[in-house]
């Protein structure tokens, strides 16, 4: 039998409840195809802060570096949002990116059938939205240098960042997004400020010359704030975007608001090789922490994202994602996701119910 | 009687229709406040690229600074897509915004009752929306050095920007902010990425400090993946939102999408002193440039932003805005905007309908 070692990373607020909830999924599904887990749990963001000083201790990354891929819950939380730059959960999450060297941050929002009336939008409008953002991850503004804080010619103090893109982080997440497009709808989206940005000038011309390696795709580019409108207007018009981390980081959350049920919605970080990063889109929900009412399905979504892109086992993540969609079509539903005439149900609950399907 | 002289950019595409209708409008509603106008039309954009060879020249930019305002109609198009940045017509407008100093953007995002099936966005959700982006306009990573194209330390080339705020760019959009909201509901949203970025840490620094001169001002903060997210989940909840200018230039088309009309929203920029910038919210559309189909009204109401923020005449904006009101009530409707039961009309008789009702 097939043999992995998953490093868990619970985090914070109802972090520990959906991952407790998703590794029950993972652990049923995989045997079902012979496959066994051995499951490390480790600490990061606010609760590794708290138990040992910092978001990402070191024992934390090198042993999910040594495993074979790592499912997080999620990070934050108020109690630390006041703390200094170095010590924020947030920051441990950016360190683990790095670390991994996950620079392909695959978002999919897909409307489902079942919950078409969870999103504010039109029917006809979000009825069969079924899109993927390919954000690049580990480069841009997020970890542009030089950064920090300062004073200006003038002697006026200053905040600043560097958004800069090399050669080598736009062709690989390209390749990515294009392999990505491939197997979808052969559509590819490249979202940038090309007409205001050097970074974005460059980024057009990388992604426009790799795709002379992808003929069968069909590569259209788009501004970000243009991006930002047409989600709105009509989200069905795209298939799979590509863009940098920040403009990333914008429009996969207001693409997954679309989709009206961000507690359905995972994520997978990939690298070139090593440990892929399998996280939930939604946030620790402190305010829901702890009280059995956070939607687990997220998280075991990404669980299901785990196995197809972390492990390559795809049988094992239908089983997982049928599973899902057994448990909404029986009625199942968490608060988030609630409408009348379906059952009202906690994240246990939903756990057992997703258990039963799979 | 009163005398202004205003300075017409008509531009590209749309524009020249566009601002033809608005001046007409414009023209009326002040003549019935005893107010006369003396208009000098200059060129800008890829009309200034091709009669001058620059995309602002320098007698435009002087022109408009000698004026009491400027009414910009819209710049861009395919033909310049692929000129180098320095002669892109969106430089142009960048210059322009630089030239005049117009650090604060301000858009509103209304959806009109007599439009609120025009949104994508359920009734329930759209209803009632009315909120006000000040987006600053002059600074950041528009504008912030250093920015190009090199080599790194690996030899790979990049592309790169940067973004930086010093204290008296934010303060001064802070207090544009807080005044906007005071005369609004009073609630004020800053919208930055301060988990990440230290720009933002020290934005948030600096309106924070602000805030104290507006005690009666509710500021509250959000991250702007969030505020993506929260504009399409419930764009009731806000009323004033402040932010940088990448994030506004986002968030800002994202609100105008919401309303379903775009060919509705104006926009003024304003400095200290000196003339303000007003302009649609919409582009230069070069498809149905021409085609006497686009929608005036943006523009219309962008004139009326003239009177009421760069002139200080309110009766006659009122009487801008009443207009546009009493048009839409008679059912008049560009394409754009129609919906079964109204009358579909062109851009100039749309403007001829205004006319009517000023
Ligand atoms: C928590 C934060 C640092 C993070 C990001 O900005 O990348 C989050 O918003 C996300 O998108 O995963
Ligand atoms: C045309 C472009 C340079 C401009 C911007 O990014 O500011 C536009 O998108 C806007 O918002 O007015």
């Amino acid at each position: 039998s097939k043999h992995y070692t998953i490093t868990l990373l619970p985090g914070d607020g109802i972090g520990p409840e959906v991952i407790s909830v998703a590794t029950n999924v993972l652990k049923l599904a995989a045997s079902l195809e012979g496959i066994e887990f051995d499951f490390q749990e480790m600490p990061v963001g606010g609760a590794a802060l708290d138990s040992t000083g910092l978001p990402l201790p070191a024992e934390t990354l090198s042993a999910a570096k040594q495993s074979d891929a790592v499912l997080l819950g999620a990070i934050g939380g108020y109690k630390w949002d006041k703390n200094e730059k170095h010590l924020k959960p947030e920051t441990g999450l950016l360190q683990l990116r790095a670390g991994l060297q996950v620079f392909a941050n695959l978002r999919p929002a897909t409307v489902l059938p079942q919950l078409v009336d969870a999103s504010t939008l039109k029917k006809e409008v979000a009825e069969g939205v079924d899109l993927m953002v390919v954000r690049e991850l580990t480069g841009g503004i997020y970890f542009g240098k030089p950064r920090g804080f300062g004073v200006n010619e003038n002697g006026q103090e200053i905040g600043f960042n560097t958004e800069v893109y090399a050669t080598h982080e736009i062709d690989r997440i390209a390749r990515v997004a294009f392999e990505t497009a491939r197997k979808r709808s052969g559509k590819l989206c490249s979202v940038d400020k090309a007409n205001v940005l050097e970074a974005s000038i460059f980024w057009r011309k990388r992604v426009t010359a790799i795709a002379s390696e992808y003929p069968d795709v069909e590569l259209s580019h788009m501004y970000v704030d243009n991006a930002a409108m047409q989600l709105v207007r009509d989200p069905k018009q795209f298939d799979t975007i590509v863009t940098n981390n920040i403009f990333g980081d914008i429009l996969s959350d207001e693409a997954s608001m679309i989709t009206g049920s961000i507690g359905m919605l995972p994520s997978a970080s990939l690298g070139e090789s090593g440990p892929g990063l399998f996280e939930p889109i939604h946030g620790s929900a402190p305010d829901i922490a702890g009280q059995d009412k956070a939607n687990p399905l997220a998280t075991v979504l990404s669980a299901a994202m785990l196995l197809k892109y972390g492990l390559g086992e795809e049988n094992a993540a239908k089983r997982i994602e049928a599973a899902v969609l057994d448990t909404l079509s029986r009625g199942y539903r968490t608060g988030d996701i609630y409408s009348a005439g379906n059952k009202l149900v906690g994240c246990k609950e939903m756990g057992e119910e997703v258990l039963k399907s799979v």
